[in-house]
């Protein structure tokens, strides 16, 4: 564990472990329909995940897993972990362990004017953007450092962690192991990415679209065909 | 809302809406195995419930449904909403409104001695338990008054809500509604409270058993005879 | 329990209690927000159920409860079934009891006649539908006749329940108590029933749509103004 | 696609694809305490899985993933289907496809006097048990013949496959893909399987078990410390 204070503006993600394929996927399908489905209405694997994916058939896309490791803000964990159906997560505990110094900052170039009607409303980067950024950065890493003092002195004077931890803010990092399946990531994805492929508009914050985005990299690489169809059917949850 | 900056030690916890008894989960029950359990079995209500806990027969206690709007520190909230299965959860958001100054601080009377091990221990009051108590209220007192102003200046000088809510403590009291059926109840204060009657001892933090008593009140209230069955079966979850 | 051969071709469902309304759904999202969101942007409950239901606010959809006993065949429940999230399950149990010699048969207006490719086909009546219906009548009453026989033969030869019960079809009637949630409810009812006004075509079978529409007058009854943006907004899951 | 009948009494298990290793669930687990753990409580990775079943620190075994093929009759699908948390499913479908002559038969050996009361009855061997599963062999048979030649009668004369197949019997042979985390297997033997070393003891039908011990060989080899903590901590839930 280090004490060297960090400040950082974006998260890590890392795939820990991965089983399953678009290949799976079709293999799942095709128990329920035997050949039936390649002869009359698609020829190709392609052609049958589309035809899934078009009709939502989810269930034979939860035939895969997929483990991450997320280092991001408790501010984008809890969004995250709102996340129930065919999530598995575990995180740091301030109860367990000392947390470390590390704090989240937007960077200069963080959108910050807030544009739109409440529940819908986009962040855009205004005149005046380096301005506000740096007095957030300013505002927030005084802050951190104040509140840094006050965890360490009661950890000193023997004040139990899971008492002392009450102080910190909801910007510091923390760490988690995320597992899910290809549907549940692809539910993930349509809720925390804006993208104008989708059909539903989403509107996410900026630092958990940070998360998927690097999510949506590895999604891409292990079921490509899969992630083809659920582009061009509109980024809809399966 | 009310830009009264206020302390406290303890949660609120309010039955918003419920429904289902301990007649509905017999009568569930009860479409399983016709009437032949109470001929050959059980002869009552309070038995056929007994069975049904005793053997793990989950099911039945999941045809019932319990609201609650809870008052709680976030850090509790983080340890709350790690239920998924039978749980529903509706949050104020940071992003979508502003938050109000009600912070948690433990009572003088809260345990500040860790005992045990990593994972096992519990807290207990040394005799220097006031003055650490009184030292962690004045250090979190203080902090929270810190980021508070911070946050006030960051809303002020334009900065989005859900980039200044990073300054916030998880000691910050939070509101939500959460919405589960009796088993997903059973299953949560068994892990939430620490009880001599349970077979299987948990360790949670006091803050998390102060919402957890609260619930426990209200379910006893509407579920008696499946209360008292889980108890006498060491408070497992069914 | 009747030993009286019955065929039927309806289904039977039943509301055994419910819970929470409209205004449920509006208090628990606006937890979330404040006011904010009836200031800016809606103006009323059904403003405000409509925008949730639009940008696929889901979890305030949560916060109430409907239990049904439900009376159908097996081969429907088993469809019933595979719906897992926000669902909970009591059925009639061929180990626990002796089940009753009620079967399923088609109405002679049931559409007999399938068009179209696979996992996309509908049922339509020709012009020999009157035909196909009685020579299925026919097949199937004798059928089920045949082996109900042979049921009731092993049972009187001391052979177990839980055996004897293989001889059993799909088509016998079955009973169980299914409760969830109003999100659940509708995920259910845009996967189970055929409408026009759905902007994602479904294909289920006759006979898990005459459940479907007998819990859809229900749901309507119960949640009106959700039932009305669910439908204007193409019955897409929320 | 054979029509050759088959009757068979066992039925089949296979691991189609698998992620994950006790080494994964000490990884997870770790992420929530450090080093802590180890240092003060517990020494090797064995110490530490062992810590967690005892203690129902169920999440970090959800961090991966099995997948099995499962031919089975119906009535034993029905009952594993009701698995719900972690588990995916997709099985053939008599809407889709012609479904295949392969029924359940019980062998010779297979008990076939219910002793004890109901909900807790074991089936044993008494001494007219070859009678009575010649007797149960006898009636199923004669009985799947005389239902599949209705069943391809209908089909013949045109009759939809989804209302043809009313008639098949719940003894007629299935097959699904299940997907499932290790906590999901766990928490689906615990309830299949009748073992001494259960804590609670579970009294599952004889051809669920079938499945079950087969998927529990295959458990204990891909997972074998956490298998071993299992067992030894009264395969309770975890």
């Amino acid at each position: 564990m280090s004490n060297q204070t960090t400040f950082d503006a974006y998260p890590t993600v890392e795939v820990i472990q991965q089983v399953g394929s678009d290949g799976m996927i079709v293999q799942a399908a095709r128990v329920s329909s035997g050949n039936d489905l390649d002869a009359a209405t698609v020829k190709t694997q392609t052609g049958l995940i589309n035809f899934l994916v078009k009709n939502r058939h989810g269930s034979p896309f939860e035939h895969g897993s997929i483990t991450f490791r997320v280092h991001c803000p408790i501010f984008v964990a809890r969004e995250f972990m709102r996340h129930r159906a065919g999530w598995s997560y575990n995180e740091t505990s301030g109860r367990y362990r000392e947390l470390e110094p590390a704090f989240w900052v937007p960077s200069t170039y963080r959108p910050m004017t807030q544009e739109g009607k409440p529940g819908e409303y986009r962040l855009t980067q205004g005149a005046d953007n380096r301005d506000k950024a740096e007095k957030a950065q300013e505002q927030l890493c005084r802050s951190y450092g104040y509140v840094w003092s006050a965890y360490r002195e009661m950890l000193e004077a023997g004040i139990p962690r899971e008492v002392a931890r009450a102080v910190l803010p909801v910007g510091i990092y923390t760490d988690f192991y995320a597992t899910a399946n290809p549907r549940a990531v692809m539910h993930f994805l349509s809720l925390r990415t804006e993208d104008d492929r989708a059909t539903v508009p989403s509107f996410p914050q900026q630092e958990i679209q940070d998360v998927a985005v690097r999510m949506e990299e590895a999604f891409e690489a292990y079921w490509p065909i899969t992630y083809a169809a659920w582009n061009e059917n509109g980024r809809v949850p399966v």
